[in-house]
């Protein structure tokens, strides 16, 4: 390690995030499959703001008030919500210009878990690289925190988690001694050259398979759509634009 | 899955191991640097039995009482103990039928942990084949508990947990759905070619080396060096022998 370099570290699971928080720390929350992908469409597709929320409660309450609600547990749409976790809901039409709530199993907790660090940024392959430039331009730790299942690992949220540490780590400014961004890193190097054939087996994708949901496997692995980079703060995701070099 | 194969499982925390406890299951505990490796190291020169504790207050307590001990924190033996974690210290002349207490930073909380499943065992690279020979003819669920440090993810638990996975999976009784042990199975896969190599860029490796503690590394990376298979039982660790076809 060099005088300065920042460090890369990479959190498994919300269950340890106790483990890197930091106020100082730029935390990317992934969520490959699918709340991060739809959020990162979602702006894409000029969405203005959006309110995470965790609880169902919570949903019921913002619906009453006459948000729009963007709400799914386990792949399902709550039956008061207006539309589920797809990222292919998050069409121009619908969304361009509104605020939506928005409420995952596993996604919008992991966000709001990290709010109390210095910034929070959201991460998917649609934005890697304009993602991993904003990294670099921030000059600040990174922890990348996968939302995984339920507390358990996720293999797409660690490759996805991966590639935006190798990108990261290109850079001087960066070094790592986390043994679970240098197991991110592998997995990476082992998922790249085709990352749909490699994430067929991850049980994430037998989850969306079995109740027909699976059509955003593609989409959800593809890279570099968007140079959007929704970050949360005071209880909001809003967007700015990062053009990066290799975009 | 064929009707009434059995499942393997990997958790790499402690942290999550509610997500995978079952009364029903086998649990192996993995902690190859240093606690587990010393366990079966210690069973392989003829100790009788280990108790494994969690705290420093039960250590001293079992040492007044006149018990042989074992036991380090972050690497570093505890002044009123008999010995630290080194493998390299459970030689014939100092354990063959004994009853050594035993406490280390990450293992043994870990061995407590799993105490209300079926069976816990004690793995290491040093019983690979006939732990996973034994494990094969209990025809039961597997979970690989990765002692981890402090609840963070240990690259060399992992690489373990898939060597084990791996042995256990060739065997057509037994399938899995579950990412972390997909990962696992990875980081073996790159990782066994040349294990010392591969485990060089581990951050327990570093934190041993710091501490001038890492002559122990090749050791505890040397494959069925004994048949010698530790159970957790009624609060001891004592050993089976499982000569595996392997070793």
């Amino acid at each position: 390690m060099e005088y300065d370099q920042k460090k890369v570290e990479v959190c498994f699971t919300p269950a340890v995030f106790d483990c890197f928080r930091d106020p100082e720390t730029v935390v990317v929350v992934v969520d490959v499959l699918r709340a991060t992908s739809a959020i990162c469409s979602a702006f894409m597709n000029g969405v203005d703001k959006i309110i995470p929320i965790g609880t169902i409660e919570e949903a019921r309450e913002y619906k009453n008030k006459g948000y729009l609600l963007a709400a799914e547990r386990d792949g399902f749409v709550l039956d008061f919500a207006d539309f589920g976790n797809s990222p292919y809901n998050f069409t121009p039409e619908r969304v361009k210009g509104k605020t939506i709530v928005y409420s995952t199993t596993n996604g919008t907790q992991a966000i709001q878990l990290a709010s109390s660090c210095h910034k929070v940024a959201i991460g998917a392959f649609l934005n890697l690289s304009s993602l991993s430039q904003w990294l670099i331009n921030q000059n600040r730790n990174v922890v990348i925190l996968c939302a995984g299942w339920k507390n358990r690992f996720s293999l797409e949220d660690a490759v996805l988690a991966g590639a935006i540490a190798k990108k990261v780590l290109d850079h001087a400014g960066f070094y790592t001694e986390c043994d679970s961004t240098l197991a991110s890193l592998d997995l990476w190097s082992l998922a790249e050259p085709d990352i749909i054939g490699y994430i067929d087996k991850a049980a994430q994708r037998s989850r969306l398979r079995k109740n027909g949901l699976d059509d955003v496997i593609g989409f959800c692995h593809t890279l570099d759509l968007t140079h959007m980079i929704p970050l949360y703060s005071d209880g909001v995701l809003v967007a700015i634009s990062e053009p990066a070099a290799v975009c």
